[in-house]
């Protein structure tokens, strides 16, 4: 998906939000594992209920991998019933070089058709860059993360003064462009998003950690919106963990509307939408 | 397998080598390619004629998720087949948080019974820990890596006039213990490893770039080297594609002899083995 479309349905949905499929087998309704494929089915339910309201959807890989052959199976049918115009993103954070990313891109491009995948930038450029060479694809780089292990390598200062993930944007952003390259930030480090949107104005933002990990929407709104929108945030447990009962795909996307309502708004006031 | 297992394994077997299977579908001789499992059938090779000559395996695990549930297939018998006494190492270079965390060490410690997994710093304590509470397991952490890209961001000069990398063996070292951690550091910064051994003299250094990258086995002993020996050398491509012809097990094996020979004589000349 290019640049345009998604900022096309950031408009048209009035939404900016990622739904994270972190899909637990010991989280979700127990009504469920009498299904042939409980992940699979949980997930459907859930892209039923939330695909009206959301722009991306986002599976972390783990969740699948642990599963062994049957959770790529989930995985695959998954990517298949997510609809055309919803952006992909395969949250696998990998960070290899040479021809294992060429594998890496090979997976989660090709084999698994993903818009997107996030990357750990800690090796350099020859770890990012093959990536960039999927046409119509994009990555999504590790920059500072919503975690408290933030603060052990990401926020250490430099000999510049800058601290390190000042340096993963200002190096990385000339491996690409604002069109096939975004960054993760955490929503729990919305103040910071001053300091990131001065290195990279234009490039999409992926926040996670709003809701379940305390971040605030209005806050990284503040901070970090641009004129295109230039944000996905994700939401992960708060939607699709809403309830856990047979009424989960309901109440998720209760859930997913009430955000989506709140980003309407929020797009209504900085002019990105009438 | 624990500390005392490994070392043991060194001496028994006079070698500290690691065999990378970085198994590639376009890689292997033509004529396995009509095999049921040609991935398996060609890893089943390399490990008979190698498996007297090393002391760990290293699946290279893109390689194998490339091909999805295939893959996974190929990787889970080949780790049935490799023999108790040797050690694992899932190269996966993992980085991710919390309940995620959980799903990769059950993937790689329980799904498949992995010695230890790579595991990139960048997300810092939280991204690595969960790790630790596996026990007789290892977490392999990237330190400083052997490709150009290393540049970018691990030797980037710090406040305190560190490397980034010198950071995260200070921090991480506090994390677990030489009993349950090691770290990547490449063979083509052989002098680099007099720096490291001052911050940790005791772990476990797993060294790629040896051979096809150009580092060089007697430099790497002569920096990094300890008196537990603390050297896992791995080489894959030497190795493993030796020959693309009928012969290439056979190829694998001489090579494999001809490195452990060499290391035979490190090992002497450093009074590990008599």
């Amino acid at each position: 998906m290019d640049f345009n479309s998604l900022v096309n349905n950031i408009k048209k949905k009035q939404s900016f939000l990622c739904v994270g499929l972190d899909t637990d087998i010991n989280k979700i309704p127990k009504h469920l594992l009498s299904c042939e494929d409980p992940i699979f089915e949980f997930n459907k339910q859930i892209i039923d209920a939330t695909k009206d309201f959301c722009v991306a959807y986002k599976p972390n890989i783990a969740f699948y991998e642990s599963l062994g052959k049957k959770g790529w199976w989930s995985l695959e049918k998954t990517l298949n019933y997510i609809p055309k115009d919803i952006f992909t993103i395969a949250d696998a954070k990998r960070g290899d070089i040479g021809n294992t990313t060429d594998y890496y891109g090979k997976t989660y491009f090709e084999t698994y058709n993903f818009d997107s995948l996030t990357v750990a930038p800690y090796m350099g450029h020859d770890s990012v860059t093959p990536y960039l060479q999927h046409k119509g694809k994009w990555v999504i780089v590790l920059a500072l993360t919503s975690n408290a292990g933030a603060l052990d390598f990401q926020l250490q200062k430099l000999h510049d003064n800058s601290f390190v993930f000042e340096k993963v944007l200002k190096i990385s952003k000339n491996w690409g462009t604002e069109e096939n390259m975004m960054y993760v930030v955490g929503a729990t480090k919305a103040d910071m998003l001053t300091k990131i949107r001065e290195h990279v104005p234009n490039h999409f933002l992926l926040i996670p950690g709003v809701g379940a990990q305390g971040g605030s929407l209005k806050d990284v709104a503040h901070y970090g919106m641009n004129k295109h929108c230039g944000l996905l945030v994700n939401s992960s447990r708060g939607i699709i963990y809403a309830s856990h009962n047979e009424d989960f795909a309901k109440a998720a996307g209760s859930k997913a509307k009430e955000i989506q309502q709140e980003m309407k708004q929020i797009l209504t006031e900085n002019n990105i939408i009438n």
